[in-house]
């Protein structure tokens, strides 16, 4: 099913290359004045063709709303309806490779799955379909109970490379050259969420952005906190000592993350998401067809070498969505 | 919400140190055959007190079914109702500690969510609710869909350390002298899963898998396949590249731990869960009461070095709830 | 699926032969004092043998609540599991009939739906299931936004006939008497409720409370406000005329039954279920059997005649569900 | 939420006086030929202005379907998004009327509910948002496992007048003279449906119906078989008697409506909706504006005088919904 979140839910539709891509976000509360301005920077800070480093597909990418808004663009409480052309309908490009499994791409799971092989530059699977959730985000981080949190997410890592940015650029300006691409870690940091958010059992907060994170195209792995770095420590290492200032409990570390027991303890959330290198590489790469044939697929035209680039403006919009749904709900 | 699952879904209730534990499982067909022996023998995996390296608290663990089956232990299509008791109710244990926030622990943050502190051994922070999860994954994976998929966790690391099941007992034996607790990373593996079973999108395997193992105590990460190790690589190191054999479709490697899309391709499925230290220490540690007073909690009792250890049937009872629930969604 | 509400759920399981009926109710706030003896008296109102008009089965149906809630009766905020077990499994009473379809029950449609045929006295299409409806909503009646509410339902008809209690149970012995049984009409008011509770759209809180009521078993239908009867009216006798007193805005007339757009006005919500007549009939009646032969279903036993009279305290038990789910979820 | 179904999803937005109507309809499979003009057709079956029965707003209400589909209209499995615009915006009309509470109408509930007064022709309250529920309707219809199932609605009486077209439409005109409008009841046959569809408990099939039947506007009242009529028999005239004929098993009446225990047992399932008249009168009408005052409320414009007569598509729509979601989920 096509609908993330529980109180605050979003339900998307559209394939890549089909009319449009659009969704519903239902749940939010009504009176919420919506900058249309912040979700048009949203959506441009996920468009590709900014730079070289990310595809040059054209596409405006500002989405229409259709619902739930007055003139004056404050929310009704009814559900926001929102649509985006796909003014860049190249499925052609996709021609002549309709009938061959593009290694690490959908292509094959997807014909196991529905039975069919939908040619369309993947269809549900495309990237592309994060741009309805980077619209969902950009409006939920518009609520009142959002205004003081800050989430901000940046990539940390590619190749294995840390550095500054011009490091990293460095790093994919070379697979580039190669026809060969790379994956990155996006760190993200929630800050300003009071503590008491989240749930026990089965809808821990870190479950729940676990979930949402993992949806994203390309990522393989989630961790808060110190992460996987715990796995490797011992108790006396990892404990978040707790203090107090004028009656204000805090911890002295946030090996936690800020979360225990599910529950955000008033530290900034942190966590990390690992992307794996674009499948898409473009160089001449062995593979089969759906008849089992060996074939030769060739390299070519322009794609991202680096999704964890365009992924910055996604895991920020999931957050959002997340967080929003948890103080909706338990306000 | 204390519900899992989509059309197979487990309801779970139960404080640790309450009357019961207890759970209903619903969706399983009608006309399985269920095997009692199954369900102790998971239970007993995870219970307490078989060895010297976990807890001594000394529960039969042995659940009642109270619906859904004939009286042959036939499921009749209906919920399947169980409760465990608890025997070993020694809330008092916790008395002293009552006010005093443990660090790592759920307390702080339960108080801020609920606005009342329950001393009940943390009550469905406890790792007991897992019992509950053993229970329902027990049953599932006794469904006919689910006899050719073998699902098997274990522990591949403690505090750092790769090595034999000694080795790491060895890491953990250690910890416990001084005290002290350790982390641990879980590898699980799911064999004989065909291609096709999975989600795009919102549903994603690999998400709803993360999401189930994020629900684990203690849990910190999650990856599969290459995971974190992916974003340090290149698109040509880590294609999985397409052969075939006799029209049968597969990988020569599985850098994508069998998900693609979010959709089994076939191959083993592979992840692992990172767990952090069990908090608990048998230390003195500095702490704050409820009121923000320094104050120092006291180690005593006996509690889990190394909570990876118990978390395996865990790992493995909710890699089957997840799996059984596609299986009857695709069927 | 055997769950009923949104963010107050109650999941339920039993089959009415088998060890145990019970559920679990999640959702209910924390810090809400529950009285046991609302319970009692509320499953008590429901149970046969306590009149002669109504079947002997003898159980005492007194529910253990397991979790949830403090030793002083407190709920902790986490979910409510509870159980009644059946003291009287007497399957071997239906022994014979296994094989015979009877006549407006469940089993044939049953059979069909699951394939195997459940002898246990109906097994989840038992009206015993409704025991676990009246725990749950006599658990939801004590919340404290329920505390102004009142829901009182009433048989208004019996097989046509309208009149005081004593000329409703003179139409019941009657029926008895001749082996047969009656059907009967439930009025349900809710009074106290505020104006607003409710939704638009497929959430409207009259559908909500038809999905209940249709719930029940023997419902054969729903009405509100004027119901069937303002299907033959006109729209200038159908008009609640508002007007206001010291700015309370009210309507002098309530043909809208309290619901106006499937949210609250403020005036009593009053509602209609009509029931059939019991199916089981003590006389002899024509059936066939699960291989189509024709047979004779020998009538024997005790049965209540007049399923609507134990009804009563379900209709408000599922009534108490909704509004409860409604004012948690609007608050 | 503005969500409908469980396995087959259509989740809904748009006001009547807004830039377009629309949904989502998820959980389709994939290969299903879609013929646009049966959407079409249905959607003109419910569109005002057709005759001088109904109201002259004049709207093509042509969808445009989005995704989900191949170029040759067919499906992909996804979801498919599509939209109306709404051309004819004329939310002056309301705009004298905008501080009053029109009796029967979601006005006032509405104020109530979300603290703001939403003039554009009553939002989601209006009949309009029954467009999304037709096109969605139109397309679960048009499911292979749909192809040999009747869905067939009638208006069988207005203002208490049973007969022909010809005798109902004269008390409509009659009513419309008066600047009056009436009620109505239709009546629903759904025929070719096996056996063993359905469920028990708390998604009885007909409680699903009820459910979806009462979030039509204006819909007061139930009933499936012999209905609120089978609350004034006796047993023994209820019984539909089981026979058979060379091992198909039938029964001989149909009171029970073709449900039994909440299954469908192979018979017509027949059931009848109550709509209250028109709230809208074109009479000058006494009432109160939102702070209280008392004013006249002017009867204008042109409105349906029996909102039963353009229901009828609308009620064979959400029956679609419901039984395409019950085969799906059923298979």
């Amino acid at each position: 099913m096509n609908t993330f979140g529980r109180n605050l839910r979003l339900t998307t539709f559209g394939e890549s290359h089909g009319k449009a891509m659009g969704g519903i976000l239902d749940g939010m509360p009504g009176g919420v004045k919506i900058d249309m301005d912040i979700i048009i920077r949203e959506t441009a800070r996920r468009r590709p063709g900014q730079s070289h480093l990310v595809t040059a597909r054209n596409e405006k990418d500002i989405p229409e709303l259709l619902s739930g808004l007055t003139d004056d663009m404050v929310t009704l409480g009814t559900p926001i309806g929102f649509i985006v052309r796909n003014t860049d309908q190249r499925s052609s490009d996709y021609g002549e490779m309709a009938d061959l499994y593009r290694p690490n791409h959908a292509d094959f799971t997807y014909d196991k799955r529905y039975g069919l092989h939908e040619a369309r530059g993947g269809g549900r699977a495309s990237a592309r379909e994060t741009l309805n959730w980077v619209i969902g985000g950009a409006i939920a981080r518009q609520l009142p109970c959002m205004k003081n949190i800050s989430i901000n997410a940046n990539v940390i890592s590619i190749g294995g490379v840390k550095g500054s940015d011009k490091e990293l650029a460095t790093v994919v300006e070379a697979a580039m050259k190669r026809g060969d691409s790379v994956g990155g870690i996006i760190e993200c940091v929630i800050e300003g969420l009071p503590a008491g958010i989240g749930n026990p059992v089965f809808e821990k907060l870190h479950a729940r952005l676990a979930h949402a994170m993992m949806s994203i195209n390309a990522a393989k792995g989630f961790e808060y906190g110190d992460g996987f770095e715990a796995a490797s420590k011992y108790g006396t290492e990892q404990a978040d000592i707790f203090t107090s200032d004028n009656g204000h409990i805090y911890t002295k570390s946030n090996h936690s993350g800020g979360i225990q027991g599910g529950i955000s303890n008033g530290m900034p959330i942190v966590f990390r998401v690992a992307f794996k290198p674009t499948p898409t590489l473009l160089q001449d790469i062995e593979t089969v067809d759906k008849f089992g044939n060996q074939k030769i697929l060739k390299g070519k035209g322009r794609h991202d070498p680096c999704v964890a680039l365009r992924a910055v403006p996604v895991v920020e919009a999931m957050s959002a969505l997340v967080i929003a749904d948890e103080l909706i709900s338990n306000h």
